[in-house]
């Protein structure tokens, strides 16, 4: 059971990429969707539901770049529906594209409450199961690994429990690798989960798919796999329609450490705060404070009482140990990774850097102070090698912005709207200004910057550097237009990708900090890869 | 049991006031404390504990005022701990200042489990049973109603039973009303709790604290209850250490339309969602999206599929009537919706637009090409609604921006860097200029604009409208400085919450669009209910 290349007790399946993006204010680009990919196959979950290719072209594009990418530990899968009534497997255009993605596995959902198939699908409870038997029937034929989920089975279960069996009778018996009981509206307590598993576990192995409209998500995904399933599926932030999905960060800590089955190839739970808060950037949605486990208010102690007492002993006020999950007790998010994980990045700039070499200790210092200023380093690598840099003495600024002003001027009338901006730079004591016009005010300084730089700095491929992405989030929400923003940006030049970050009041300013530290990491790799040996 | 004013099948104890104050990020005025119970004594929960007289001289001076406050179903409660170790109750500082606060009934913690009684209290287990009994027995000479918190009791009970039983037996023979069990670390699973529980009803009456810290505070609650308890504990909200309490919004339709057991007085559940948000808003903290029963997305259908569904048959996604717990379905017009969705939300202007009306078709039609120009209006109701009123002929436009610039200024050198703005706005045929500066060039524009419509507009309440979110997204992720952008803002007066969307090339334009809609939807709000008789 599982994948080859490491053994689990229980199998993790992640669906953010497709029940997460399902939710209200989820919405990702294929880069997105790739970067997602990534994290959790470093996370190391067994399998990643990334999309539905017959109902949404990008996620069918999405399927196409994703053959390029090599996982360690992760199956990708597709996810579609069973055929349409009346139609032969092969002839459904949906089922085509679902194996257009070609991915070794295939995730098929079918009905099975007795209501729904009658009023909503208008089909025959018969037509019904023969859908289900064809689809997974074709699908096994076409040799791929079938995961059948079983749609609103405990509601089904609950007012027919017999037809709902039938159903999943039909999908074992026509060659599913794995029935997942998916309690679709989310309305279920763990005493009828248990109960509607051990109905299934009698007829074979069964998974559970939950959903949190009743707050109970994870405790009905512990009940399930207390009464059996070995098969986990949610989504690691609890992304998902309405309440969300159950939230694997929240819900993976308490199988491993409570109940002593591994989900996670060996060593790998420690990294969930920080490959958790790495997807949330992505999706550009903030880890909720309170999470349980991965918050950052998880392990924090207001109450003087309470922090006096964790001093004395650990456990009179932690459930368990923060760092299992790589949190942290007065945690700030520098120190999700600890310092082990600032020292492994700073490696990247100096090999001899270690855990406890005093420009470790400086770091996370520094990041302490930066972060609560409102800055953020997880999503934004190349800020932080410039950091590091810094730290490292390692560093000497290319270029500085003396002084700039943008304008975005709406005249009326027929005057035509317009953005422009001007930057006067200083390379190396010489000065030049340079004024541009942009599609936006951002674009308008992005360009008027470029082109100030120029003189000095011409081959050196800044001209081929593009935002890639650019996004942005009020770090308090109070007062939102005077509150601080942080602009985070991802640039390319075809060849790489960094992403680089800056906060302000003033969200050109923002952009103008993660501006500059985009265009000098990629000078500073130009430079050292031309000027290394002179040094 | 419970108050004598109206009878529940179980008491619920809010504790927002003190335990949920000492959750990070939540800080209560005087003021703002009298004004939580105000709607809590609405909610009508039996118990609001209120707050801690002995550690806390703002306590102190909020029970002095309560005193003033006629309360209809709510008792109020103080906080304190057992007496200190070696001293007599009655000379115990914090035991006096908890009945100077003169309130009927008290809540008393005490120590249950014996690694801290030893490790953190630093007393025998004979001194803390005493401590116990003692405390409890001077409350109820006083006269007082003593509800007896057993802190840490499922931890206790896991490493000690005899023990923990024992502190639990010592409160009942004092002649504490209830015993309170804690899940005080929020660790517990449900079946632990459900058989903590029945060993001490076997004694007596129990009622259950749970906190959220593995993410099964509601599961807990429910194994409590379905194990006997009769008394339940949260917080509103869930504010509360670390992951927080029991969230009482998300568990008490839970209680009361799945388990049948009447927790508020007959008819409140309905005033749910409305008197959640207005303690929110007292908190000055959002309520959570995706909370359960009350968030904004409990009943948010994304996909197609699922609005399609949903309008054939209620049941088919939606675990409860949304309207049992004062909240509302909310069919996303994101490019999946159907007709049935829009004609839907539109009825809430017209109620006589049904799926096949011309004005949907219209609407559909609009829809799909504002979305192909990056427009979204999944998460912006507000701005969807003016759109429908465009369509059904039900809108003029109440203010017009003749012009304005915005210009984010940075001088460099020591002068300070600025952002300011003009607008120049029509009204009924008069012109109007105003100039602001801001934190930033939004906030500069939003500034001016409000100033502008001011004259036109005094006593419509737009000077109460803030921005209570604000989101920006990269509609196209290639060339994203030039990309096309789309901003979100979520507006609020204290009462409502709207959110609004704007799109352009130039950032700041974008957020114009979504200002100036959002202002329009709170002018015709307070237009339509001053002025609706005179048309």
């Amino acid at each position: 059971m599982g994948n080859e290349t490491y053994s689990v007790d229980i199998e993790i399946l992640d669906t953010t990429l497709r029940d997460g993006a399902q939710g209200q204010g989820i919405s990702f680009s294929v880069q997105d969707k790739l970067s997602v990919v990534r994290a959790l196959d470093e996370l190391g979950v067994a399998w990643i539901e990334a999309g539905n290719p017959g109902s949404n072209p990008k996620d069918a594009e999405f399927f196409r770049l994703a053959k390029n990418l090599t996982l360690t530990h992760a199956r990708l899968c597709a996810f579609g529906s069973t055929r349409k009534k009346g139609l032969a497997p092969g002839d459904d255009p949906y089922l085509k594209s679902l194996l257009h993605a070609d991915t070794e596995t295939v995730v098929i959902f079918g009905k099975t409450w007795d209501l729904h198939i009658e009023k909503v699908l208008e089909v025959s409870l018969e037509e019904n199961t023969a859908m289900i038997a064809e689809t997974v029937g074709f699908l096994k034929e076409q040799g791929r690994t079938v995961l059948y989920d079983a749609e609103h089975f405990f509601d089904g279960w609950k007012d027919n429990p017999g037809y709902a069996l039938k159903t999943v009778k039909a999908a074992l018996e026509a060659g599913a690798d794995r029935i997942v009981l998916c309690d679709t509206n989310g309305g279920s307590f763990p005493a009828v989960i248990s109960e509607g598993v051990k109905a299934v576990t009698a007829l074979g192995q069964a998974g559970i798919h939950a959903h949190n409209d009743a707050d109970m998500a994870s405790a009905c995904t512990v009940a399930a796999v207390q009464a059996g399933c070995r098969h986990v599926q949610g989504t690691l932030l609890g992304f998902g329609e309405r309440c969300g999905n159950a939230a694997l960060a929240a819900l993976i800590p308490s199988l491993e450490i409570k109940l002593k089955l591994r989900c996670l190839p060996r060593g790998n739970l420690t990294r969930l705060s920080e490959l958790s808060r790495r997807v949330a950037e992505i999706a550009n949605v903030p880890v909720q404070d309170n999470m349980p486990y991965i918050g950052n208010y998880a392990f924090s102690h207001k109450a003087g009482m309470h922090a006096d007492a964790i001093l004395k002993e650990r456990r009179s006020f932690e459930h368990i140990d923060p760092f299992s999950v790589g949190n942290d007790r007065h945690l700030l998010m520098s120190e999700v990774g600890g310092r082990s994980a600032i020292a492994e990045r700073a490696r990247k700039i100096d090999p001899s850097i270690t855990k406890d070499h005093p420009v470790t200790a400086a770091l996370a210092a520094k990041l302490k102070t930066l972060e609560a200023e409102g800055w953020q380093f997880e999503g934004a690598d190349g800020s932080f090698e410039l950091l590091v840099r810094r730290e490292l003495g390692k560093y000497k600024p290319l270029f500085k912005i003396d002084a700039y002003r943008v304008v975005s001027e709406h005249p009326g009338g027929d005057a035509i709207a317009c953005c422009y901006a001007w930057a006067k730079v200083l390379v190396d004591g010489q000065h030049e200004i340079a004024a541009a016009e942009g599609h936006g005010p951002v674009n308008a300084l992005d360009c008027a910057l470029r082109k100030a730089l120029n003189p000095f700095f011409t081959n050196f491929g800044i001209e081929k550097v593009r935002l890639s992405d650019y996004k942005v989030r009020v770090i308090d929400g109070k007062d939102a237009t005077a509150a601080k923003v942080r602009v985070l940006i991802e640039s390319t030049d075809g060849t790489n990708t960094w992403s680089t970050v800056g906060v302000s009041q003033d969200i050109i300013d923002a952009s103008r900090a993660a501006l500059v530290d985009a265009l000098e990491y990629k000078l500073i790799g130009v430079i050292e890869r031309r000027f290394k040996g002179l040094f």
